[in-house]
Order: C-alpha cells, then structure tokens, then sequence
C-alpha cells in the first residue's frame, strides 16, 4: 500500500480546515470602513493560524515523505493529528470574537499544544516503523523545535490568565520559530 | 478505465463531510468557560462521528484496493455510501444539540445503518465484478464484524427510545468494534 | 500539458458542490419527529440534486477520458459548466424550503439547462480538438439523451407556473434517463 | 521532492474558495422572482470573482508546469497567494451585499492588487531558483499583463470613492484583460 492516498487525504482534510477558518471572518451589515473594525482580532487571528495550519501542512509534507508504506497503526495516528487540526478553526473564531480573552487564549493553545502531541505520536509510529536508524529517526534525533514549541504552547495557556498579550506572544513566537523550514527533514530526505 | 479517480473523489468528499462537522460546532458569544459547557454534547457526537468516518475511509481505502478497473454500477454504488455518510454531519449536529434525545439517537443509528447497508451494496459488486473465487471475495467470506455492526445500530435505535445512555452504548461499542483495522482485507490486499 | 490536474480540480469542486448542498439541511431546535417534517421537502430536493451532480460527475469522468491534451479554451469551457453547477446548492435550497413553488421550480430547470449547454460546449470543444473522426465525435454523433434533456428542463420550467407536480416529474424523468450510464462514450473510450 | 503534493493541495484550497463563495448567495426566505433582486448584485460579483479565482487556477497551472522542484520558500510563497486569494470570498460578499458601495468596493480592489502582488513574488522566487534564462524567465520578461494589473487595480481603489460604475469598470477590465490565456506560459512549457 503506498502513500498516496494517505497524502491526498490530509491535503484535502487541511486545504478544507484552513480555507473554512476564513468562513469566520463574516461579511459586516454596514459598509464603512468602522464595520471592519471588530473584525480585526478575528482577522489576525485568522493570520496566525493560516500560518500554523501552514506550517503543519508544508511540515507534514516532509515527513510522509520519508514513509514509504502505510499500516493501520499509521492512518489513524494520522486522522488523530488532523481530528486536533480541524478543531483550530473554532479556537481561532472563539479566540477571535473575544478580543483575545482569557478562557478563549489558553484552549487556543491547549489545541495547539493537542496537536505538537499528535504529531508527535504520528512521528514516533514512523519512526518504530522504519527502525531507529532511519533517515527519520536520526534527523528528528535531536528534534530541538519540537520540545521548545510544548513549552511555549504551555507557557501561553498560562499567561493567557495573566496577560492577554503575552500569551499571544508565546503562541506567535513558537509559529515564527517553526516558519524557518525544517532543515532536518528537508536534508534527510534530500540525502536519500 | 483506473481506479485513482474514483479513489480522488470519494477522498474528497469523505475528506469535506469529515470537516463540516465541525463548523456544528459553533463559536459561543460568551468567552468564559460556562460558555463552553453546552458544547461538550456537540463535541462528542463530533468525536463519535469523527471516528465512524475515519472507518469508513479507512475501509475504503482498503475495499478499492483489491479493485482493477471500474463499472458505471460501482460508481453509483460508491455514490450511493457516499450520499449516507453526507447525512452524518445532520444526525452529528441534531444529536449534539439535542443532549442524545430519543429521535436523534434514533435517526443517528438509522443513517449508520444505512451505511452500513451502502457499503454491503458496494462490497457485494466488487466481489460480483472479480468473481466468487477472487481475494476480496474470500477474505468477506466470514465477514463477522459486518455482521454484528448492523445489529448493534439497530439495538442502538430500538434503545434510543428506553434509554439514551444505553443506545449510545451501542453506537460507541460498533465504533470501538471497527476501530480494530480490517485484518482480513489488509491481508488479503499484501498476500496479493 | 496533461488532463490529471484537470480532473483533480473538477473533481475537488464537484466533491465540495455535493458536499455543501446537505448544509441546506439545517439542524432543527426541537427533537421530535415532527421537527423533522418540514425538512422532508428540502431532504428530496437534495436526493435529487445530489442524483444531477452524481450524472455529472460520472459522464465528466467518460468525456476527458476521450481527451489526450488540455488547452486554455477547454480550461474555460470546464470553468463554465463548473460555474452552472456550483448554482445548484443555491437552487437546491431555494426549491426546498418553498416546497416546490412555482419560480424556484422554474430557477431549477433553468440552472439544469444552463448545465446542460455548458456541458454541450465542453464536448462540442472537445470533439473540435480532437477532429470530427475521432472516438468521441463519432460517439456522441447521435447524442439522443443530449437532445431530450433540455427539451425536458424547459418542460420542467414552463409547467412549473402550472402544476408542480408536473414540473418535478419532469425533472426527475430527466435524472432517471441519465442515471443509465453514458454506453457510447463508456464504449467508445473502451474501444480505445 | 516533487511538485505535485504542491499543486494538489492548491488545487483543493482554490477549489474551496470557487465554490464557498455561493453560500454567500443565501436562498431567500419568500418564493417570488422579487425575493430574487437583492441577491443580483452578489450574483454579479460571484461571477466577477469566479472568473478571478479561475484566472489565478489557470495561470497557476500554467505556472507551476515550469517548476521541476519545490523548495520551503516557494512552498511559503505559494501558500501567501492562496492566503490572499482566501480572503475573495469575503471581500466578494461584502461588495455584493451593500451594492458595491465605496468601502467594500475598494477592499475588493485591494484583495486583488495584494493576490497580484503575492503572485509576482511567487514567480519572481521561481525564476530565481531556476535561473534567469529559463524558459520562465525569459517568458516572463517582458510581463505587459503583470504591469498593467495592478495600475488598474489601484484605478479601481481610487475611483471606488469618485464613481462605483467606474470601479467596477476597472475591475471588469482587468479580468477581461486576463481571461485571455497567457500564451506567453503556454508557449513556453509547450517549448519545453
């Protein structure tokens, strides 16, 4: 069984997530320019998870292509990082509407935080599967980003209690440092 | 005629129904945690339905893998599962926001078992285009789980009206039952 | 230049329009059954429209399997019929939630007719691409169906203004001619 | 690593955009033809919209039929297209509802001058990684089209404030300009 289908499956899952995000970006009555106005934190929060749904799409990219077959164990630990995926489109609309409140912040990042597990589970069912000498297993061997980004996920859902405003820096900062592609991966199936 | 655009579409609209599900899920005003509170029976027959579509994909995946070549009949009989499984998302929501009352419950397990149906048509045509004696007609031969899943959708729609915890019981048990991946089939596809 | 790309978009617009016709299906506040009585006209609506979109997808897959290469004009062409048909959600909905009534009955047929000549432009294009003697040409040479469904719509639209009834029979006659799958094209590209 | 996960999953995102765009066309709640004339206006600008978003798939298709292989930074500049092209939807709802009045009419035009602008980095990005006498870059040398665009986008902003029919005008005539297809590409890739 190859990866095809695997592949288009999560492209269709996540180009409908991230286009449908958009969908809470709802046309205003008026049409002035102050009707835009409540729209801006919806519009920025729209941004952002544009380019973490991004990011987990182009990161996706990379890893399936190291697999060259699918089992089982495989397509579901895949369905459970796109289950967590599809739920960003609500955080980002609750977050949005409320003007980056606090309950509203912090589930924003614990479905962040849910899908950094996720993907974790899916790399390591990879990994097992290739053997720990794999071209996967030794690039993500030191996979540096992906225990900074739990700890920054954390660190917002905390301060999202404290201070709205440093907890959207927690969550911007762990999506800037994920937009540098992953050089690892990048290499490792360069080199192959 | 290949099997990969049939493979293409059904991906796709599996992959949309999968995704709409969610936008039942709708953003509350409030932005405390109270205002979460309604959501959780939406979330879980969103869980619940997440997981019945996931199968289905999943199976399929595999049922078109022993699949050669296509008929105008197998891509009305794959049509016609994929025209049950788009009422999932309306049993999902009306279940959920109706806190498991009896006719959602009911109507939920009549849609599966409508699927379920959907899906004996089309494995039942592929096994008639590949002949009695092909891998897909063997590895059916004893198909026990597609055997039990219909009377649990139906003990799940008889109880729907005794009791609601029980009827989801069942609906949550069938799942649990399919979760298991399709031995037979994936056998069948790799001895081939 | 290749058809896949051509057909992966069509199919992923196709996909998405059957998808979002069942959107129209809205959720109802109550739980009984009787809250289910008012969606049963917007329910039949959506089998109907769901049967067109199925005809059109299934003949899409017959007609570019006659087709070697794409060229800017058969881009529009597709675009075109796209267009019509991404209409039908809209009048779907429109038709159901009157119950028939006369104008959103004749909106119906209009945007099926539309369809249709978008349709007859494609082929018409596709069979100038490829010449006159070609598999396709002399398949659709007496193109019998082609030339009974729009006499059918336009029987659908004028007796709308007379007796619903009437005009949905018409429709619904018109689907069932198509759900007989396309012999000539299915043998033509056979024969290939 | 190849460019076809690249172009399937823009295919699927633009896919959405066409089609989500006619749920802004809500179906009335009356059954007269006059229920009908509010909604001509966000018909028109569905049209104008899906002649854009079909213009962009087009070109894009063209495009990327250049390109041998995908790096991050053209995965990230692609994904800032279909960003801009993400947020037509609204804007196309926006302009349709207050009947193309001044605000609406210009964010229209500012949507379309950012997508123009997020294509030429695009293309600038794949004539650097292929080298300035590719087959691309000499195509593209002498860009008349790419010039002109965004001079009659900033025409329709500016005027959306002196005369909505002007705008409009401006709008109609770049897309017009466009639906031309671009020989300059297709020439080019059939070279190739």
């Amino acid at each position: 069984m190859d990866t095809n289908r695997l592949e288009a499956f999560s492209d269709g899952v996540i180009a409908i997530i991230i286009t449908i995000m958009v969908l809470e970006l709802k046309v205003p009555h008026g049409s002035g320019l102050a009707d835009l106005q409540p729209l801006i934190p919806v519009f920025l929060s729209y941004v952002l998870s544009f380019i973490y749904v991004g990011i987990y799409w182009n990161n996706h990219h990379h890893l399936l292509h190291t697999l060259s077959h699918v089992t089982g164990g495989l397509l579901w630990a895949n369905l459970h990082l796109l289950f967590w995926l599809s739920l960003i489109p609500f955080t980002t609309g609750w977050m949005g509407e409320n003007h980056f409140s606090s309950v509203p912040l912090a589930l924003y990042g614990f479905v962040l935080l849910m899908c950094a597990f996720a993907w974790w589970v899916l790399q390591a069912r990879i990994v097992a599967t290739q053997g720990r000498r794999s071209t996967l297993a030794l690039a993500v061997g030191r996979d540096l980003k992906g225990k900074i980004s739990p700890v920054l996920y954390l660190a917002g859902i905390v301060s999202a209690f404290l201070n709205g405003y440093l907890s959207e820096a927690f969550y911007v900062l762990a999506a800037l440092m994920w937009l540098v592609p992953d050089r690892r991966l990048e290499k490792a199936t360069h080199e192959r």
